[in-house]
């Protein structure tokens, strides 16, 4: 399965620091005043984690607004997604989207139907209306990755009818939720207990810059709550990540200076790229960008950009996508001014 | 689930710091220089771990002695019992055992097969014999828990002879290993490629103190790693813990005086525990013993503890175990003078 973020495979290939652009996590690293708590937490270490890992579940459930005996916690939120496909039959997924879905469905050997996002990667809700099954789970990024797009408010209510209708379940998988314009926030649309067949998964891992920490979370309705604990690995989350979850979710003036810099170096990113030959750059609502490649394919341009230091995600190992894309993630100004850089030098030396 | 180490949940019952005599973690704390080591490590919370663990799985293999190739990590011990589970048909238990065996079987709704302990808790092989079936998995706590035997050496090589007959594999629980006394070491044993069906789990939460790190391992044999790397989560080991296990194996002075340690408050606490009225000590191999209560139940005896500040662990939850049966863990001569005095005040409040 092919990943971001694997620099270390690439280390032979460039003497210097890899810039990652491959792997999306926020550029201002993690919220300030964690590395002293966690220095503080060593002691966490000897003893297992809380197996219950109650005061996290509070430290996440005022976060996310919602209800405490909701929430449950992984070790990223691939263990959570993971954990909810093992209780259906079948696994529905749009293509392109995160190759886990797919391969975490194959795992456990459950049935998948694939349905290609439409051109402008928005849902085909006459497809989904006509093939969805009672017991089939729905798992859609929202915003879906590597298109970087977040499902529309009205589209995602009609999604859920659509779901709630034909007896299946949807779990929307938000792990870039904060880098998002905050349009509305689908835990505050889907609160109301009446809405008992949606699943809404996070994680610290992209926002919180913390990928290493390994911290998933979701909030779940109450109906599927004791299945869920029946099959969950227990202590699954590190003591140090129990102990950060406590911590980071309150660090206001962090959360939104990370949205305000994210915004700005989106538009920037954006409207830069946006002048180079030979690409096609598609909006996004998040922090990273998918570029189709006009005149190059994914393994010309990875190799070419590497011999400048900096390492993309080639895209064709996403169903749905072919040798012509690639993704990039938005990072610090000086980064993202290389990205261009050595975008630019490669519309140059073929045009 | 019921297991060991949840202080929380007895917090309120107790007027001071609980002692906790429930989970069977070495009393000398982790290696020296971890906690330094880990602070000069935090940057590496902000990348993925790498996903392959390939400096972590190299510094695995020189402790294990065993090649760099058949290793696998995972989220503790648990995370790799449940995986290999994931890949057999049957599983085949003996009890009492660790209750996770048999709990991750049903999750997969895997078949189970329970067979009883001898009455001194050795393998019942002529059972094995006519019950084991193409297919089986067959899961041994070397030592078990919680009766704290480890398998003879002959009775070991016995029973990888009926597995292999089978065609089944025998995955060998071994968390506990450095605990016990150097007998024989079982990687050593099965190192050679022809034995292509046993696997050796061990892990860095119990020896070395770490059970909030979560980092367990593996020697599997090569036919068994590519099934096995299809089913794995991706980067469930923290870059903290990734760190902590390139450093802790080579604490070599820290290996020994903890298997001293442990060796010396064994012999004391098997010595003054066979003094006191009420109660049958089983020997042990490692750092946990169990004990028969003749006169009361575990109940009772837990609440007795608990008011003296000690969490002991009940035992009813073990299969095969009844409501007269606790475990404690060897801690340190403080600790386990602690522990004694209860028991002898437990032993004259009756007698």
């Amino acid at each position: 399965m092919e990943h971001g973020g694997d620099l270390i495979s690439y280390a032979d290939y460039y003497q210097g620091e890899l810039i990652d652009f491959s792997s999306n996590i926020n550029p201002l690293g993690p919220p300030k005043g964690l590395n002293e708590l966690l220095m503080d937490s060593f002691n966490t270490l000897a003893s297992y984690p809380d197996i219950q890992y109650r005061y996290l579940k509070k430290s996440i459930s005022k976060y996310l607004k919602c209800n405490e005996k909701n929430v449950v916690v992984g070790n990223g939120a691939v263990e959570i997604i993971n954990n909810i496909i093992h209780l259906f039959k079948r696994v529905i997924v749009f293509i392109p989207s995160f190759s886990e879905y797919e391969s975490r469905a194959k795992v456990f050997g459950k049935e998948i139907l694939k349905i290609n996002y439409l051109e402008d990667f928005s849902l085909d809700l006459k497809k989904l209306k006509e093939n969805m099954k009672k017991g089939d789970l729905l798992i859609l990024g929202n915003p879906n990755n590597p298109t970087g797009l977040r499902i529309k408010k009205e589209e995602l209510i009609k999604t859920y009818e659509i779901v709630e209708n034909k007896g299946g379940f949807l779990l929307l998988d938000e792990a870039f939720f904060e880098f998002c314009p905050e349009d509305y926030d689908s835990i505050e649309i889907f609160r109301d207990e009446k809405f008992k067949k949606v699943g809404i998964i996070r994680a610290a891992t992209k926002f919180f810059a913390l990928p290493g920490i390994r911290l998933g979370y979701a909030c779940i309705p109450d109906n599927m709550i004791e299945e869920y604990k029946k099959i969950e690995l227990p202590w699954s989350v590190n003591a140090l990540a129990d102990c950060a979850g406590r911590y980071i979710f309150s660090s206001k003036d962090y959360i939104v200076k990370s949205k305000d810099y994210i915004n700005q170096e989106r538009k920037f990113l954006l409207d830069e790229l946006s002048k180079i030959n030979g690409i096609k750059v598609y909006t996004t609502h998040t922090n990273y960008i998918l570029i189709q490649l006009l005149k190059w394919d994914e393994e010309f341009v990875f190799h070419k950009f590497l011999k400048d230091g900096l390492v993309i995600r080639k895209c064709s190992s996403f169903d749905g996508l072919g040798e012509n894309h690639i993704r990039v993630a938005i990072k610090d100004r000086d980064k993202n001014l290389r990205l261009i850089e050595s975008f630019k030098k490669t519309g140059e030396d073929i045009v």
